[in-house]
């Protein structure tokens, strides 16, 4: 489809994070954005910041769109009322998960306004912060982050082009999946790692200091989404609990195994079964595609000594640039004691070689 | 307790990755070193980079201290042997289980050499790299990570002395555990989210690309050590099975009540299951150690937004080493699609109030 852009003007209801954010993003164009939250505050804020202007109850707007950018909870009601107070409208939500929000709309809507759902298109931008709240809003928060689409069967082509060119106007990467394959995969890559997180999280709530003070890179990689926030999260999980449950009974299959295999861990076949499980692990892994929607595994890490004072990872990085390499990603040892670390660098992997042999002759000390 | 230095010779048994760096480390101190490997190659690899020596069997060699580098299955037998080959020295072992290997060698020696032990420390270098065997080993391997030296009741002051020596001498952090508390400690931050990781990984391996292609930091921070080498993991899962196994199973017990809960979302009460398996994880996590071992959330964190060229990163890092701001921390944001990135920078929140507004000015987008 080519995408076209928004004309305006564009209703935002909801001014947090998101909300504002696209408020901020479409502002940057030019575009005529008028903005409504139940919190007068947030909605201050929001029109503070330039994320669009107050909406005027006295004064009737004709948005072209309206974005419903409320808490997932909330979405579908909100929805249905936009279908009917803007009634030339496209509307669309941003909730992250679409089903449960499809099929509570159409029964709100009831029988005898079904027809409006023409007008309706389920997105879902994938670009969450810790930080909530118009005051963390960004109008480049979506650049190049991927923005779900999930029209129905009933959407018009006009809303879908409405919806794609909102998506491409705030420079996002439009993906279009049926809200029940958007909910499948967002229960596998979104949803089930951040319950896996914190259910490794808590088991640290009683642990022992002088325990944790062995904890490496390991341990704080597969934690650090636990500290998601719980009230927006308790939405999103009670919304897509069916998708997710199949998963986690999956997951529970294969942990049951573990438990089993670690009662009698001499038995016969103890250790193949936790061979069978961490090779599973590794072929799962292997599968996630890298930066930029890559291939996985795109590129090859080195680690370079360096010592943990202001100005050596730039320098470290100023001199890779003088010899030309490009760094895909870059990630610090957090290490216990001494101030020295480990930076590593992922390069394409034909730039590896050369980039080695260079760092190596201007004294850097490289872990091949 | 005063670090005294080695004086040498030292024994290393085992030329993998771990065996042939602790050569490497000890060589730089002048430190004669004699390696041993039941693979020549990997004897002769280690002893080309400058390892050690290679142990000559006709040649009397009377090392002040053996470190015994095999694998954990076989570390037992390997330290009982080193004990009776050897009358004079010290010897400990580094795998990375502890009440397994004590367990093990007592039953070798059996009741009439329970003297030996006196020589003997079991030790715990946690310094891991996905790479392995002497061709990836480097002197600096253990700069600034914990070494954890487990003696039992029966070992010397002598013998603890030397251990510590070594992980000194080779610029470790000496943290000081009995056998069981160490056990207890690597099964809950290293073994169980290892565990986790590869249980979470596992369920992508049948996922459709057009999922994956929505995978975020989330996922890939939660599945990075589901890549780590199953031959390894098979002997530490094994040879730590009942403290895992203790885990494993409050685990389990937490997730039972979490497909519960998905099985009814909308029952009473389920809204507060889901917030309060958020919220433990929130509690958890919050606990973890910063860098350096420094208390937990020691930083702030705030996010800069870079074009995807080469040398911006370093432009940015540059900058803020002008400003005299020593960056702790740096995550680069993998996102599909177009060229721009986020790039996440911890520093002391004393500092972050005037980076913002250098940065700021400077022209570059801060994210608050």
């Amino acid at each position: 489809m080519n995408p076209t852009h928004l004309t305006g003007p564009i209703l935002v209801l909801g001014s947090g994070l998101l909300g504002a954010s696209i408020g901020l993003g479409l502002r940057a164009h030019g575009i005529d954005v008028v903005v409504s939250d139940p919190s007068p505050s947030a909605q201050a804020v929001a029109v503070d910041i330039g994320a669009g202007r107050a909406l005027d109850a006295a004064q009737d707007l004709s948005p072209e769109l309206v974005v419903v950018a409320a808490p997932p909870d909330v979405t579908a009601s909100v929805v249905a009322g936009a279908l009917q107070r803007y009634p030339s409208a496209v509307v669309v939500d941003i909730a992250s998960v679409k089903v449960a929000v499809a099929t509570e709309l159409a029964e709100i809507l009831g029988p005898d306004r079904q027809g409006m759902l023409e007008r309706y298109v389920g997105t879902h931008p994938m670009a969450g912060r810790e930080k909530s709240g118009p005051v963390a809003a960004l109008g480049e928060l979506f650049n190049s982050m991927p923005w779900v689409l999930c029209p129905s069967d009933v959407s018009s082509k006009h809303a879908v082009k409405v919806a794609h060119a909102l998506a491409i106007d705030l420079n996002a990467v439009v993906f279009r999946f049926t809200p029940d394959e958007h909910d499948a995969a967002v229960a596998l890559v979104s949803h089930l790692p951040q319950v896996m997180s914190s259910l490794v999280a808590s088991r640290l709530q009683e642990t022992p200091p002088h325990a944790l003070s062995l904890a490496g890179n390991g341990l704080r990689d597969v934690t650090r989404i636990a500290a998601s926030d719980p009230a927006l999260w308790v939405q999103i999980l009670g919304a897509n609990a069916p998708k997710l449950l199949e998963i986690m009974q999956d997951v529970r299959a294969d942990l049951d195994r573990l438990i089993n295999t670690l009662r009698a861990p001499t038995a016969p076949g103890a250790r193949l079964d936790l061979a069978q499980l961490m090779a599973e692990g590794n072929a799962g892994q292997t599968r996630i595609p890298g930066k930029h929607g890559g291939p996985a595994q795109q590129y090859t890490w080195l680690t370079v000594l360096v010592d943990d004072k202001p100005g050596q990872i730039a320098r470290l990085l100023t001199e890779i640039g003088h010899i030309g390499v490009n760094v895909e990603d870059l990630r610090m040892d957090h290490s216990a004691g001494l101030q020295v670390g480990m930076v590593e660098i992922s390069v394409l992997p034909s730039k590896r070689a050369r980039l080695v042999e260079d760092l190596t002759e201007r004294g850097w000390k490289v872990i091949l």
